[in-house]
């Protein structure tokens, strides 16, 4: 491997408020002057705006669980039943915030539903349906926009056993979202107790340092980062499969 | 918040195999010229050996739990020791694995016992004894030497329900681990979902994208991350009390 060179967080200021239907790549373009190699961090907020990925509360009917469950936590029963809606499962349940299965086969609190920043109280941001999909519709604007670069869709997850959440990914295009060290040993002839790094997770953080959750930087570009292109990349890798899951 | 500008990511390359007593923090220095407000981003491997936390295995003497586990798994029964000797408890146990509760209160695999890269078959490192006091002292020698920088320590960490590791904090000086974002409001009145970030997993896994599990550069420096000093920062606001925990 060559020595590494440095690697920059490019924040992308200056995003209006996102609406259904924006083209954000070529929002990102005119923003930031992106070059071939780039990872494009976008925080999944401002895709699920621009796709549309809304509930309206006036039209939800809760079911009797989520009206209870609601009762007894004060939530609002049109809320929890679209977490609910979200779900495959439901993990675990803390208090009043739900660990569920999405869709997706992420495992995150609520869902990953989102009812601040919807531009609208009886509104509620879901998450993409497809964030692979999202990120790849991306890559493919920029590359007509004529660079050629990787995107992350992220989202903001908590963790079991600690405190405090931190930026993760939820739909890549262009970069494997892992990194293999199986196989490889180290000078002394041992395997690497490492044995597959998810860089998608790493650049989400990485991103997430000068995109901030109040600042309103949902886009962040990572330069210098060494990877090869992967133009059939998805998240499928990361997701475990139950079989070897022993937490779910 | 004014206009967050970009974050660079300096990987320190050059360093020596490390052994016990170096001072890592003037080694360091010398091959990065450090500013003030850098966060300078460690692997617990290399700190683990200038403290010389590592344990010859010709003296460890193995329970009998250790003897049963290791036969079966095909594990040398005095690292399975040496794994249980470090740990709180045992959380899980997936396969050969060992889901432990480390002294510190950190949930991973093995304890972090780390068999690779100990310069000996029959060594194995384990985890610096105060993660914490490891980074006050590097960020003191630091200081000795002219300039006022946040450290953080860092091992590589599983998750579940995700596959790939990370590389997370597991020990801080000069700066909060946590950013909370909690009581503040977003533009349109509602409490942000997000209420507390793990800055210092995210600067750990941020330095993972320079340093590498194979490329031997176990440092990386992170410049232009604004944050304010917090001399008295350690990582016990990122460990989750039990009664606060489903899943352990």
């Amino acid at each position: 491997m060559p020595p590494v060179s440095g690697v920059s967080i490019l924040p992308v200021v200056g995003l209006p408020e996102i609406e259904a239907g924006a083209d954000l790549a070529a929002m990102i373009a005119a923003l930031e002057p992106l070059a071939d190699g780039d990872v494009v961090v976008i925080t999944s907020k401002i895709v699920s705006k621009a796709e549309g990925c809304a509930t309206e509360l006036d039209g939800v009917i809760p079911s009797t669980f989520a009206v209870e469950w609601g009762e007894r936590w004060e939530k609002d029963p049109r809320v929890v039943e679209v977490v609910l809606r979200e779900s495959n499962r439901i993990v675990r349940q803390i208090g009043p915030v739900l660990i569920t299965e999405t869709k997706h086969g992420f495992v995150c609190a609520n869902s990953g539903v989102d009812q601040s920043s919807s531009g609208a109280h009886d509104r509620i941001l879901t998450l993409p349906v497809d964030p692979d999909a999202s990120a790849r519709r991306a890559r493919d604007r920029f590359a007509e926009l004529g660079v050629r670069v990787a995107v992350v869709v992220t989202d903001t997850f908590g963790r079991p056993w600690r405190e405090g959440q931190t930026d993760i990914a939820i739909g890549v295009a262009g970069i494997n979202p892992l990194r293999s060290y199986i196989g490889e040993v180290d000078p002394h002839g041992h395997e690497f107790r490492v044995q597959e790094i998810c860089v998608a997770d790493e650049l989400a953080a990485a991103g997430e340092l000068v995109k901030g959750n109040t600042s309103r930087v949902p886009v962040a570009v990572i330069r210098g980062f060494e990877f090869e292109f992967d133009d059939e990349a998805t998240m499928a890798p990361v997701i475990r499969d139950s079989s070897r899951d022993l937490f779910r």
